[in-house]
């Protein structure tokens, strides 16, 4: 807290002033880092559905790396750090997560309805799955810094599973 | 530390005397938890290296949703929260990691020896995405409190990733 003040340059107990609590500083943060998500490129309708989902994919990737692959995904960080201690938090993520996998289902569908996929398996449960196949990834680089396995996550992803 | 000091029952001081770090303490933990994981089902040689696969992460979800979709994995909680933090547990990690992979690789490769998988895909990869995907599994689960993504996951796992 003290180190938000004195970086925000105002008095260390007016924090209150600004936010009703810790939980609304953390809500605020999460907005501001979805409006900063690359996810505008899966509407891109300059390109196919599923040149959309790679770019997506690549560009997160890109992103990670060049943090030395630290950090990883602020939503999936706070899923793993807060979910089980604040409502409030765990509500704004389940939504969060809930629309994400949507978005890429409805990417997937188009993709499907265009021939560009030949897996007719349910695009809500394809998207699930990669959802969670790339949050792991992020998880499992953390863990060994071996950066090989994002190119292994997007060889997988669109090799096997979206095919 | 007060807490598992006063759990422990022995004066505040006297933790030091025991671990040589707050670090020590959770590599202990961690070391405790790994012994406890239901790995050992995965060289279970009463059954076919599928099954195996299948009965290892039934018996992990099933612990995981008993749980109230709370807790999730400690390793992927510790990768999250204290790999950027400690180069001593990031590298604790690694090779947790990279060992738990290779132990899934592997049954893996004996079920496609044996005919029960028809992909020729590489072993290590299918199994990196795999883990991946169970990790991001557990995580959003703990954001949306859906244990049906439990479900999602077996379902893709073994109906469309590993077939």
């Amino acid at each position: 807290m003290e180190d938000i003040t004195n970086v925000a340059k105002v008095p260390k107990g007016s924090f209150y002033n600004h936010f009703g609590s810790k939980e609304d500083l953390l809500l605020e943060v999460l907005g501001r880092y979805k409006a900063e998500s690359p996810r505008a490129v899966l509407s891109d309708q300059s390109l196919s559905p599923l040149k959309r989902l790679k770019k997506y994919f690549e560009q997160f990737a890109q992103t990670f790396v060049e943090r030395k692959c630290q950090r990883g995904c602020m939503f999936g960080n706070v899923a793993i750090e807060m979910a089980d201690h604040s409502a409030a938090v765990q509500a704004y993520l389940a939504n969060t997560f809930v629309g994400w996998a949507e978005l890429i289902a409805g990417v997937i569908a188009e993709a499907q309805d265009q021939g560009e996929l030949k897996t007719d398996e349910d695009p809500a449960s394809l998207a699930g799955f990669l959802l969670s196949a790339w949050q792991g990834t992020l998880l499992r680089v953390r863990a060994t810094r071996d950066p090989k396995l994002v190119k292994e996550f997007q060889r997988i992803a669109f090799g096997v599973l979206l095919i």
